[in-house]
């Protein structure tokens, strides 16, 4: 399956759709409502692409071709004309994003699903007073989607059914790995899941238990290893002779006894951020941190390549 | 740095333990006080070395080399003469392993360290009572420990500094990443975190958000992918302009909003669990949950040799 979308908002997050959507065949239009920004932002695709095609994740097509599929529309009723899919991607403020949604919402064909990156507003918030409002969901990707696949399909109470399937489909079709929301709620899926085991690390921390690294080690060295590749509860499927209610009957008791010490948050910006700060700038100086990011991105291309020759060779 | 090792309880994990110290160069000595058990465990270790060396993970050398470095005691004291160090893997029961530190302690080397590889047990509880408790800690892995390198060195109050670096020094001799906990908690560092992010997945299916496959995306093709070669911290880290505190300073909000809604827990195998094993048992039927173990081991060996990979082209 292909078609055709519409990137509205062209900053880091749409510039990372349109190479998720245009890599996948799908021709796509650019829209941004600062002047030249959606045509600078065609630039630093290419470069990006480039970045992509030298690690061997452009699927095995050319730079050009994919770019090609990437054009820029100077108005939004342009950009949005006779598309299939739009992804909007305007800053986190939620009186920008209902003045757009209203503005965008008539003029896109009937049929398109309307989609938003937000990663903090549920939809219902932007998209009750819109006459189509059953066409309209969140689909929030760890950045970059290109990169990492699975995003999260938040539906408000209004989204069809048959719209959350579209999008499901089309997310598999570009080959992202969706999480199909049932409703909707703060922080979706990923973030709560992320702030939960924050929380708890920053206590860890704050309470002198351990190092920020130490953390980390846990998590690099330990934990994430089989996260990485089957998630946690097939993990403890695994991880007792007759499955997950075994390990459930087995374990609960011990976590339901660290549960009453959980209760508790740290401030994230207090004292302990002394100690984090002081320990993450002695292993990554300021300067560094740049540096550092092209090195995780080149760590997360090779691992997703290790995914698929695994998933090949070993099974999936 | 090499030595010698008694390993006492020659179960899945003392096994595990055995292999880890005998593949570093280690010479090992395996005890346990069912008869036949450790002579039995030594043809068990046998087929695993085999398993280990037709994955590349025996560090170049041959199952007879590392084999032939693991001998059986028919003595607790015979086992424990001259070694440096002891790794206790009794059951997980606190009057058994009282029981056994008791007659452990008065044995072993003076300078030997003695660990013990309990998951729940803090090691006050075991070692209070002991002459030399200075010397006794908790070394718990996550097993096996000859694939995953993360381990918790576990202070009692009175285990002295000097032990808690002889031991770090000795986890990293062996190809351990040592996570050092300044103090004793229940659940150590690895369980707090796992359960901390468990408890939000098991909300998550329970309160009817999404199913446990969703979940286990946002993991596998979400979160671990960086958390399995950075850590969290060093992922929020880079995540910011500016770093951590940046990262806490712009996002600490969003996390606070969620706190309120995860102060509650639902019991792992009450309804929520009749979802989840229903979902788990069609995706993988009860009868494959042994190859899927396998399947697992043999991702996990993959993954390890991507990492080792990875750090040398890439870096680490």
């Amino acid at each position: 399956m292909s078609g055709s979308t519409a990137i509205i908002g062209s900053g880091l997050i749409g510039r990372a759709w349109a190479i998720a959507f245009a890599r996948a065949g799908w021709s796509v239009r650019l829209w941004d409502p600062a002047a030249q920004a959606a045509a600078e932002a065609q630039g630093l695709v290419a470069a990006l692409l480039e970045d992509l095609a030298a690690n061997d994740m452009l699927r095995g097509q050319k730079v050009e071709e994919v770019l090609g599929r990437i054009s820029t529309a100077p108005t939004l009723s342009q950009a949005l004309d006779g598309v299939d899919w739009v992804q909007e991607n305007a800053p986190e403020k939620l009186e920008v994003k209902r003045a757009l949604w209203q503005e965008m919402e008539p003029l896109a064909p009937a049929e398109a699903v309307l989609a938003s990156s937000t990663s903090a507003i549920v939809p219902s918030l932007f998209s009750e007073e819109l006459a189509s409002r059953a066409r309209c969901l969140t689909v929030h990707p760890i950045n970059p989607p290109y990169l990492v696949p699975a995003v999260e399909l938040v539906p408000a109470p209004w989204t069809s059914s048959d719209t959350l399937k579209r999008a499901e489909e089309v997310m598999r079709a570009i080959g992202q790995a969706p999480i199909v929301m049932r409703k909707e709620i703060d922080g979706f899926v990923m973030n709560r899941l992320q702030g939960a085991l924050l929380e708890e690390a920053f206590r860890l921390v704050a309470d002198g238990i351990c190092s920020a690294e130490d953390v980390d080690i846990g998590i690099r060295d330990g934990l994430a290893l089989r996260w990485s590749f089957m998630g946690p509860f097939e993990t403890i499927d695994l991880n007792a002779p007759a499955g997950v209610r075994d390990y459930a009957e087995r374990y609960q008791g011990l976590y339901e006894n660290l549960f009453a010490s959980m209760q508790r948050r740290v401030d994230w910006t207090g004292p302990v951020m002394e100690e984090i700060e002081t320990e993450r700038r002695q292993r990554l100086p300021a300067e560094q941190l740049g540096d550092r990011q092209r090195w995780r991105d080149r760590r997360l291309m090779a691992l997703l390549r290790h995914r698929s020759q695994a998933a090949e060779e070993v099974g999936e």
